[in-house]
């Protein structure tokens, strides 16, 4: 993500500075002139107008605790943390009353990490959620849509931080949990040979970064939980109709979920 | 199907002809020569070679009964349906002696029906699975390799019909069962503004057709209904994990997942 972000500030002409614990990354972006300077030196924060996290979210809120002296003041903070109840109160409990924390979520993460896979490209046609609360000025959220239009996102959008979570526990969430446990149920792998496309995408998600994921899906328990259980249900709801051979009950199911997928077909 | 096997025939100069009930069909398919003649008079059947059903398989048992008598003597018939125990069971309780049945599923469906779909591309890299049982002559399963090679498959295998259910309750019935599943929780259309390729992937397969597959499930009750329930108890496995917030327990779930699901990237 970070990396992605690096090449479109080339793009645009804004200097970028990198704070990246692996050397090797940072020399990456260097060579390829994404940033113009570069470092695991907290300071180097110290000129930024806008400062944008890409870490987890517990270690960015430690790392604002612990770096937030080197701000400048009227800084903008940013981040592209994939929930926002937990952080948005932790982070704004902490920060310093002369910088803002604008929230946001690029939802445009891959099942890759790594500079390597930096694609200036997978912004468009990609959502960027802007999550805003009464802390924030009107210049803070201007502000953050600009970023968006600049790294090439067409679809920006506000959402309150609990519709954010909500949206995220279904949508993305959700997906991950179903993608990781159909892959888990038992050991298929000798299926391969006989696998088409339907079960190649259902598990793509399925390669998971567990570092992160673990984290962002207690930070959003409530609402995955929930989702959880009303998937299983629903499932089990299919189970019965099938038990019983109900062929129109079915049908119905079908007609329901054929009529509602194609309004997520990309026009 | 049947329009993507009739273009294979064009290329290869073999002679399709087609029953087919539409009558536009036939037509546009004549208008493109993919086919030397078609109608819906069944009595066409009577000088081919290689009979292809692409019928649901109740109706191609009841039609193999009623329209055998135009079979030539020694005539191959085939099919392309989904399941295979019951079909075999049937088809080859009710098929005349002196004509031979080499069940075929070649896994190349899609969400779309119709000619206009009509796609010579589909077939590659596909899987085309041979269903033999000990009624079959080895110059029928030989045919049916051939005809594999010459529609566009390279990947060609030989199951037999448990085998071959099994693996479709798992790989191909429960992703459908969970896509659907997935559509109909609630009605989550609001969000497609937010949704990106996880919830799309994942949900593709929710278009579908819904007077083919309710009969395709039930005629595989048995495994799907299984793997539907060992799907669910996976899916509260890791559900607990998270209600007990076991972070490792969660990273273990993943860490397997990532595994197993690499071995299903395509080469």
């Amino acid at each position: 993500m970070a990396a992605a972000i690096f090449r479109h500030c080339q793009k645009r002409d804004m200097h970028a500075s990198a704070l990246i614990i692996d050397e090797d990354a940072v020399q990456c972006a260097l060579d390829n002139h994404w940033i113009v300077a570069g470092g695991s030196d907290a300071s180097a924060v110290k000129d930024a107008d806008i400062i944008i996290s890409a870490l987890y979210p517990h270690v960015f809120v430690q790392w604002v605790k612990e770096n937030q002296q080197y701000f400048k003041s009227g800084a903008l903070l940013s981040d592209v943390t994939g929930v926002k109840r937990e952080v948005l109160r932790d982070i704004n409990a902490e920060l310093r009353s002369d910088v803002e924390f604008i929230a946001c979520h690029p939802m445009a993460g891959k099942e890759f990490k790594g500079i390597k896979y930096a694609d200036a490209g997978r912004f468009a046609n990609a959502n960027f959620i802007i999550v805003p609360t009464d802390k924030n000025t009107k210049d803070a959220v201007q502000t953050a849509h600009q970023l968006a239009e600049i790294l090439g996102f067409t679809k920006i959008s506000e959402l309150t931080a609990e519709e954010h979570d909500r949206m995220i526990g279904f949508l993305s969430q959700l997906t991950h949990v179903i993608a990781v446990s159909l892959m888990n149920v038992s050991d298929n792998t000798h299926l391969v040979d006989y696998t088409g496309d339907s079960f190649r995408d259902l598990t793509r998600i399925a390669k998971i970064n567990e570092d992160m994921w673990p984290e962002l899906f207690i930070l959003n328990k409530d609402n995955l939980i929930r989702e959880i259980n009303e998937f299983s249900d629903e499932l089990l709801r299919f189970r019965n109709l099938l038990e019983a051979e109900d062929v129109q009950g079915m049908k119905d199911k079908m007609i329901q979920s054929t009529e509602r997928r194609k309004k997520f077909d990309k026009s």
